[in-house]
């Protein structure tokens, strides 16, 4: 019974994915806000390096990987996977499970896949200094780390009651060398507006974005950073599940069922667009599915149209499913997850019906979350306990039809700084948190953007 | 420039190694605390399993791993070794820098290559419930989750003030399913009597060891489980050894110095022993270094010579290095470290100079761990910060030489629980601990145990 499949450095992908090559259907363009005109690339200059705007549009099936980002990969890279036969024993269930872990990133997550990347052609091109926002914290911290490598500095924009509740996250941050302001500030113009109105705000990710933005926009040595959301960013991700489908060669089965949690896609993308590429090319037929909370269940229950990225309202507009940018979800732990909108192609693919979503209360997840840590000795993030959730409701269908089905799933980051979270499960302080119809339709309603055809 | 050099399951080592087997100078025999006579292991019946007693005392180089033992290492094992590029780089220096990196496991240290292994024969044997003692936490959740793993129940008393101050290792200990309770108790007639004396103590170490010992002492169903000190503790982590040296021959180089921690003794006794073999076997000239606080010097600044193991004196009298064992180390964050006396086998090693030790200033040491997290992206625990400033301390030799040594270290866990530790550094707020020759010469000379020859 093999327990762990190990790659060796050797066997870190020399090329990202894009799944755009493959997609029966091309994503709708970005909409200028104003003109709602078609923009192109150059409308993001001021915001990212040259290198990574190219990613963005680019219609290549592959594209290289640096050499110096392999090199710092290696760091943590290959990420093992693993066969949870102890948890397959729990649920008593016929269907083989497996995981890809990338808790095992200095950062603790799988965000440091795009955070090398970014901060390396940052780099590249002579940017002196990063900014970007951070909620709970995984990203800020993921692109801490990433800066340090490449000797860039990094400024980050962390919600303001996140900064002074969790501190661990901030801590780390600054070991790794980044300035972390709790958001709102006087630094930036949004900042300034904001407590104008409300010295006492709690900051907001919207708040933050627009801060990070304003600064990377206002000084020629500065960029901006995002960590999920953009074709780029999820590019990155695509390592995992190209580690992943050797991993799985090597345990001799391939997946009928690929999970992974879904805050704006790149989690998602990382592990399942490799897998979906097998769908689009080869003829196969494996079910992916996205996992989202109940409280933010843009996927499941939000509308197709074109949205802001940020709350604000100062991204270009995006194709997507979304909830509307002025949805504020539940204040649910699983701080990775609260985002209103999901990334274009991720959209488009579940337009096109190439993927599945299912919407999870926390009170399940975390109760998977438990079963998962006490059966395999790892404690998953609040984010990774959705997929696991839905992992276990798979196995129990598998069980029930008495089938041997295989799934495989994105255990995305450990939950060493989130035990705040877990103490409140354990207390039974959580609240479900299940959006009702009326708050969505009033939140789409207050939305005068374009709805394609 | 290959950073990292991975094993697979199939390099996880079979044996473990018994350094008794090669030692010039067998360690001493404990003795019964009452009569002073040499003891038998059968006095250890009550608290061990049969086959940890028969480790304890056995005289074979290697003793062979239960398959379930090596399956529940697959968790985790083999651990990566890497080398430490950046790290270098920032010294300046012309030594090679590897570290072994122990804190992939589930709880996050080197502790679990002991706790599985605990746990196993434990359950092997019909025992129900592990008892142990914690302070920081890093052996009670080590402990708490191997016993999950062997469906074993899992007692853990945790000093009081670390259970109040460090509730995310005991919410790690209750996720595996572990009862904690904060010592002192009034579950035993040790914790009454403390409390009846002071209902506010904080508790200590000591305490928790006395309350644990004396369930397990009273309880058929029951043992104890302790972990470090004890030479079939040591004998567990040498697996971390053993793999180090397959990494080092992958690198192709062998080390001149290897430096770990030490508080009671696994820590240094997992990477080194294997390495010292080829000393003491192979004519090698290995130099190996115990970091130990300043705080708590017992190999640089203690005494040979019989001590209890605990704080109230219930344990056998055993030959080691001590500062007897009513010394109160200072709080330093090292929680790890703060232990009076040094394991048998270490003791007699240092003796006999075939290990060296150096002991380290806390902000010498956070000093160290910051530049390390910068530069590798791992945040260190306290612990293996001690084992990094002694690091620095020869790269930096090595340069002032213009010799290119070969350093190996062990990085034996993360820092993820002890970033309220890295904050009263960054804050200034940590205080220098040396301890005074006559808080020494006072506390040995309460000693009134046998002096070797």
């Amino acid at each position: 019974m093999q327990r762990k499949f190990t790659l060796t450095e050797k066997d870190i992908p020399r090329q990202y994915y894009n799944i755009i090559a493959d997609m029966p259907n091309q994503p709708l363009p970005p909409l200028h806000p104003g003109t709602k005109e078609p923009i192109g690339p150059d409308a993001l200059a001021p915001l990212f390096p040259e290198a990574l705007i190219q990613q963005e549009v680019t219609p290549d099936r592959f594209v290289d990987i640096p050499e110096e980002v392999v090199d710092t990969y290696t760091m943590y890279r290959p990420t093992p996977l693993y066969r949870a036969h102890n948890l397959e024993k729990l649920l008593d269930t016929p269907a083989h499970i497996y995981f890809k872990y990338e808790g095992v990133s200095p950062s603790g997550s799988h965000k440091p896949n795009t955070a090398i990347a970014q901060a390396y052609y940052n780099a590249k091109e002579g940017v002196k200094r990063i900014t970007t926002e951070t909620g709970a914290g995984q990203w800020g911290s993921a692109l801490s780390f990433a800066c340090a490598q490449f000797g860039i500095e990094c400024e980050v924009f962390m919600v303001k009651i996140s900064y002074e509740q969790k501190p661990y996250r901030k801590l780390l941050m600054n070991t790794y060398g980044a300035t972390v302001h709790p958001s709102p500030t006087s630094l930036t113009e949004a900042g300034k507006k904001i407590l104008a109105e409300d010295p006492d705000s709690p900051g907001s990710l919207g708040i933050a974005i627009s801060e990070a933005v304003e600064r990377a926009a206002n000084d020629p040595d500065t960029k901006y950073a995002l960590g999920s959301v953009l074709n780029h960013v999820l590019l990155h991700q695509t390592v995992v599940g190209q580690e992943a489908i050797k991993q799985m060669e090597m345990a001799g089965e391939m997946p009928d069922v690929i999970v992974a949690p879904f805050g704006g896609g790149s989690n998602f993308a990382g592990l399942a667009f490799p897998f979906l590429r097998l769908n689009l090319t080869e003829g196969a037929h494996i079910r992916c599915i996205a996992s989202e909370p109940a409280s933010c269940p843009k996927l499941t229950r939000g509308q197709f149209r074109y949205d802001f990225g940020d709350t604000v309202g100062m991204t270009p507009l995006l194709p997507m499913y979304t909830l509307g940018h002025n949805f504020v979800p539940a204040p649910i732990h699983a701080g990775g997850l609260r985002y209103h909108g999901a990334g274009v192609i991720v959209s488009q693919l579940l337009k096109d019906q190439l993927i599945e979503a299912q919407a999870l209360e926390q009170l399940e997840c975390f109760e998977a979350g438990v079963q998962f840590a006490k059966a395999e000795g790892i404690l998953p993030a609040p984010e990774a306990n959705h997929a696991i959730a839905t992992v276990i409701r798979e196995a129990n269908k598998a069980k029930e039809a008495g089938e041997q089905k295989t799934i495989l799933f994105n255990l995305c980051g450990h939950g060493h700084f989130d035990l705040g979270a877990y103490e409140s499960y354990y207390q039974k302080q959580l609240q479900r948190h299940e959006v009702t119809a009326e708050e969505i339709a009033h939140s789409l309603s207050q939305l005068d953007t374009p709805v394609p055809a």
